[in-house]
């Protein structure tokens, strides 16, 4: 099949762009010394999933978003899964049912309420959960302040709870997608690094154990250069990249894997405007790098076969289904008469990817297959 | 089942709610001697689309977004159905197949060379098609302008067309939504109306007829007062409403029929923040009504049995899986541990209803049934 006979709006996966992107970052963790546990809430299916790991010579830890990512990878054969979002203590009992059937189901929390909860279901049901104490490093959503005294108090709580296996520390450095290049980068996987490592050094130095630091997002993962101390990455975006990861300095253009084929629907060349079948349910409303200068619109359009870049043409608007492209000048709107394709470039691939029921994977003008993720919670 | 039952994050339809905007929109459309043919697009799904069909005596004609709609809601019994997105020609074999089970499927096009096309098919396949010209009211997202030449030719066209059955105009005043307060609202109102039924006047003065006039968005059906010249209206949006319907002036916030249940997995009250398990993924990332002063964050708060609005609360961003909320003051955040609950108020309801592999509809405390849209195109 071509891909001029998929029907449009779809999901495309350039295939080559994608394997060398999981390579690369496999080559350069394992350059660092670290393992990669790789995010798959970008992509959310099992045939990435499975590259990602295949690099690394075996079936691999993941770090999924949702325990319906976690049932779905357990699903297809990943026995190590780190859920990466402060527990809510009523799932307890989905946990506990699901990690029966795993190497390790590695959950979060950052509360002593919640370890209470944790102990209280451990106690009372006789299970014991992996359970990583989430720090702050920066990023300022979720996570212990490792400087305050609760902090320590906390880990060394987990370390000593009967019904948990302490995992270590776990940070997520998002404060990274506000950067402008590769200094401010290499700056926040810096302090990411120093933060986690930092206090696990002092934990470990009052006899608290801590088994495993892992830090690290698609943009500070990308520009790292020291991860002293530090045990593993858990990236994700990374696969795919995107304009937003682009336009911080994590990618170059050329990186990115993932786009929106799109067909032209209204065609106005008085007035300069292009409407395509592409509208906020093929892309998402994500506004990305907004405080990158120059960044603006909700996606970057490229001939329908990836190989030039429509520099005069600018997605100003979503409509649910219908995409507003302004040209600049205005009559060069007429190269793109109505039934014309383009590709979209998305601002927030994890975003993107999550609207399409399938993915289809090109190389080239040849379409190779088709990925189904998973959805929901 | 109860509402403390239920798995966060989930969709939530609040049963009776509903069923006022489903009679209200009909009573009002009745009185002002129009059809309603609703815009299924914000739920797509079929025992919303009933409901809507049902107050009219009929089971009604609807309007679509996608063809997977117009395949799903003939699936489900509905016979006539206008696909409100311009043609995409490459889609007219689809669209002669899905017709021939169909008392209507009928098309939009603004451009003679989309005529073309379909009467190329129509000619080559013996098959016509019902075929409106739709009509740029004032939104300039896609139609024809009506003060030029070239719309009247193309309608005179349509009629003349001997594969074409000339359906009438159609128009979306899209830029209702930008519009703050009834005044405006009933401005846009009025000139969807004019412009329109004006534009079919002069095609009947010609000799061109026009069957059938068609207006009519949520924001200006729910201000409208006069509907003369117009035969049809096709707001969708109202069966939910939304933050953004409701700071524009179409709706009071007790109108807001569809919410987000969430769960705080993350609580800080020194800096007052709090972490929702319901991001961008649960939520869509419209930022509604920006133009609208005050109007800001991606959601407004209420206690979870939606009885109290926490105007303490902010919901300032939103990550994958993370809503990102400040509390004013900050030592208020302590008041929602983790583990509370809490009803988040969507920006677009369209957009976040989109999200959902089902709807949850709810009377007060209780849990009524489980909904189920389509999806994709």
């Amino acid at each position: 099949m071509r891909l001029a006979e998929l029907q449009t709006p779809c999901a495309l996966i350039e295939r080559s762009v994608l394997e060398r992107n999981v390579a690369t970052m496999a080559r350069r963790m394992a350059e660092l010394g670290v393992s990669l546990r790789p995010h798959v809430k970008t992509h959310k299916c099992a045939e990435i999933a499975r590259r990602q790991g295949g690099f690394q010579g075996d079936a691999g830890g993941i770090t999924v978003s949702t325990l319906a990512e976690a049932r779905f990878f357990a699903g297809h054969g990943f026995r190590d899964i780190t859920w990466a979002l402060p527990l809510d203590p009523e799932r307890l009992a989905a946990v506990a049912e699901l990690q029966r059937g795993l190497e390790g189901l590695h959950l979060l929390l950052d509360d002593p309420a919640v370890l209470a909860a944790v102990e209280a279901f451990g106690s009372a049901h006789g299970v014991r959960f992996s359970v990583f104490l989430e720090v702050d490093c920066g990023y300022h959503r979720s996570g212990v302040d490792p400087g305050l005294g609760e902090a320590f108090e906390l880990a060394r709580r987990l370390a000593e709870s009967p019904v948990v296996e302490f995992r270590g520390l776990l940070t997520h450095a998002g404060h990274a997608y506000r950067c402008q290049g590769a200094a401010e980068l290499e700056a926040v996987a810096e302090e990411e690094r120093s933060v986690t490592a930092g206090f696990a050094a002092e934990l470990r130095a009052q006899g608290v154990p801590v088994p495993v630091v892992s830090v690290g997002s698609t943009p500070t993962m990308s520009r790292v250069r020291d991860l002293s101390g530090v045990d593993e990455v858990r990236p994700g975006n990374y696969v795919f990249y995107d304009l937003h990861q682009e336009a911080i300095g994590s990618c170059r253009r050329r990186d990115i894997a993932l786009s929106v084929l799109a067909t032209v629907v209204g065609c106005y060349p008085q007035s300069g405007r292009l409407v395509l079948n592409a509208g906020a349910l093929a892309l998402s409303k994500d506004r990305g790098a907004e405080h990158v200068e120059g960044f603006r619109g909700y996606g970057a359009l490229l001939t329908a076969d990836g190989s030039r870049v429509l520099d005069h043409l600018r997605l100003t608007g979503l409509s649910q289904e219908h995409g507003h492209v302004q040209s600049f000048p205005p009559e060069r709107a007429a190269e793109l008469p109505v039934g014309s394709r383009v590709r979209i470039l998305p601002n927030h691939s994890c975003l993107t990817a999550a609207l399409h029921e399938d993915y289809v994977v090109v190389d080239g003008d040849e379409v190779i297959e088709t990925w189904r993720p998973v959805r929901g919670w």
